[in-house]
């Protein structure tokens, strides 16, 4: 029996994760559940899911939540502080990264120093400052499990791999926007940007993967989860989303890994790793897919890609700025204080303008990544 | 350095291994090279490779290997049981099976009950007697690594994986008769079946290709090689060649192998297994590739397939009848003696006709094997 910690239990990798916890009773427990500010529906799955302890971000959504709670049990916690603590419990095994942005990077480098496994459904703790927790990681002997799909899949294709990898292709399905010109992203809303082809995911994610912002985190995170320099790392735009990775190995041999496009897949193999567990997972049928088409990504109108692929070559604090800034853009696109095509240039703006730390340390980080909100926030303000 | 016995070094698959390890002196050196009656080419090869055996089949081209080889340190020896001996070298570590047929079924037991791991480039061993086969390579504790590129896709996508397979895919070209019909097949030549779309391969394997009667071997070998139940295995025209089979594991998860259609890459994989070895094989490149498809085969045109399945199903001897039939009508097929669609045929009638065995021994399986050959060359005469 493996117990869960799951931070970010109410988003779409939380909620799944408890879908495919509660398929699993005999493997799997709750040992901790946290949320931002969804306290209804973390209240609900406290009752029902018994973790020892619940931690609402919000502490102003404490009360309800400790009212809530009041004889079940279990304890009822609020603030970031208590977020990091409640991932120390000595039951937790594992702990589920599922918050969204900056805010992760905290409490998954306080479980990593506990010597918890980490199933890594958070990109940006490993963009921003992917040298630090991976050696981290290492140092505490911690498995850092991949939850994205595409490096879920590299994974598994390195699973008994003793030698060397020469590529890795992350896939990308485009996105809605896929073949339109700078005209028609210069008009599209934050409502068409939310409706995703073929992935149900939250809505920073979502976002992200309309602006290819998000392929370009993965190649960041890729780089630290993999071991691998830039020019090992390929995106290839593969519109249907079923081959979800690739990697090529020094022999020229290729190895992916495919299926329906269903977060519960890498989230269950994250959590049950080194096992797959039998599931009724909707499974691929090779007639709903006759041809699996692949094409090179537009990184001249999806500036983001490119611009993340500068910034993982430059090094140093820059993955931390286009974080920070992609950050603030993509939440104001959310609120439409700014429009699709300028969220590029806000974060091209940053890069450009705010200071380059060679090797930051962790001080470092957190400072670039305020400073960089304060500046693009300004930015945004001036458009 | 690996010591390895090349039955068949002549051949398709023979030449490209001595490539291979011509390319990778560190690694291989060649203890036997066999032929059947390329005695010239053995000559070469061996004065090149300098194993400590070289075996012609043929014992009337005895004198002339000899002769040719004198002086040399090589011996020279002819005919099956010098071939059956040759395996037994104490320096050979490994045995590469590249003869045609049934005649690959003694050496390679030979080699298996003398401790040598197998790279099974000979199907048929399989296909005939894969009950007592797999069961002699357990009890002496020998790898059998498939060197078909399907069996090596397979085989790659299930290392390190400690889960059950769910079902495996069997990916086919669908040869070079594919999406024709009767009317066309009832006229098509030897010449046009030779002509493979994607694989340089021997003449026998690129007809059993053209009938598909080559994939309907490659399900029983599966089946053998992965311990697999009839309905686990599926066959999946892929016109293209690149992705060479398909693993779906019991969470619904699917790994694939994949790369340019090379016979090199699994050759050299099963013989530096478990490790991989950097080469210059050209890469596949997804722009000569955009669109991957995928279509169902057509077991009513191309009847091999289908009575491959069926003799699978039925088990005991049958598998070894139709290989038998196959190995006939193949032959006569490439001197012109009978049409293409005269194979099937021929073959469906050995299997109603022949007796059946449930539980053969081995020498159940050689004399059906014998009277398989005398009644299909019978119906061959009779056509």
């Amino acid at each position: 029996m493996k117990h869960i910690a799951i931070l970010g239990s109410t988003g779409s990798i939380g909620t799944q994760a408890l879908e495919v916890i509660e398929a699993n009773p005999q493997l799997f427990a709750v040992s901790v559940l946290t949320a931002q500010s969804n306290v209804d529906l973390l209240i609900r799955q406290a009752l029902k899911f018994k973790p020892l302890v619940a931690v609402i971000g919000d502490v102003q959504k404490y009360q309800i939540l400790k009212e809530a709670l009041a004889g079940s049990g279990i304890e009822a916690k609020a603030g970031e502080e208590a977020l990091c603590e409640a991932v120390l419990l000595p039951q937790t095994e594992m702990v589920l990264t599922a918050l969204v942005g900056f805010a992760g990077l905290k409490p998954t480098m306080s479980a990593i120093k506990a010597g918890k496994h980490i199933a890594l459904a958070n990109k940006e703790t490993l963009v921003v400052a992917g040298d630090i927790v991976t050696a981290l990681a290492k140092q505490h002997s911690v498995d850092i499990l991949p939850v994205d799909s595409e490096h879920s899949a590299i994974f598994q294709c390195l699973v008994g791999e003793k030698s060397p990898v020469e590529k890795i292709y992350l896939t990308a399905s485009g996105g809605p926007f896929r073949g339109k010109d700078f005209a028609y992203l210069s008009e599209v809303t934050r409502h068409q940007a939310l409706k995703h082809p073929n992935w149900v995911m939250g809505a920073k994610i979502t976002i992200d993967s309309a602006t290819l912002m998000n392929k370009g985190l993965e190649v960041i995170e890729a780089k630290w989860l993999f071991n691998l320099s830039v020019p090992q790392i390929d995106v290839i735009v593969h519109p249907q989303s079923i081959v979800h990775s690739i990697v090529q190995f020094t022999d020229g041999s290729m190895k992916a890994q495919m299926g329906l496009p269903d977060m519960k897949l890498p989230i269950q193999y994250a959590m049950a790793y080194p096992n797959r567990v039998a599931n009724n997972f909707k499974r691929f049928n090779f007639w709903d897919y006759p041809s699996l088409t692949f094409e090179a990504a537009d990184t001249k109108t999806f500036r983001n890609l490119a611009l993340a692929f500068e910034a993982l070559e430059k090094g140093g604090n820059m993955p931390c700025i286009i974080n920070a800034a992609n950050e603030v853009v993509v939440a104001e696109f959310l609120k439409d204080g700014i429009g699709f095509l300028q969220m590029s240039e806000v974060i091209e703006t940053c890069m450009a303008k705010l200071d380059y730390v060679k090797e930051p340390s962790i001080e470092d980080y957190f400072e670039t990544d305020r400073q960089t909100r304060i500046f693009a926030q300004e930015l945004v303000g001036a458009v």
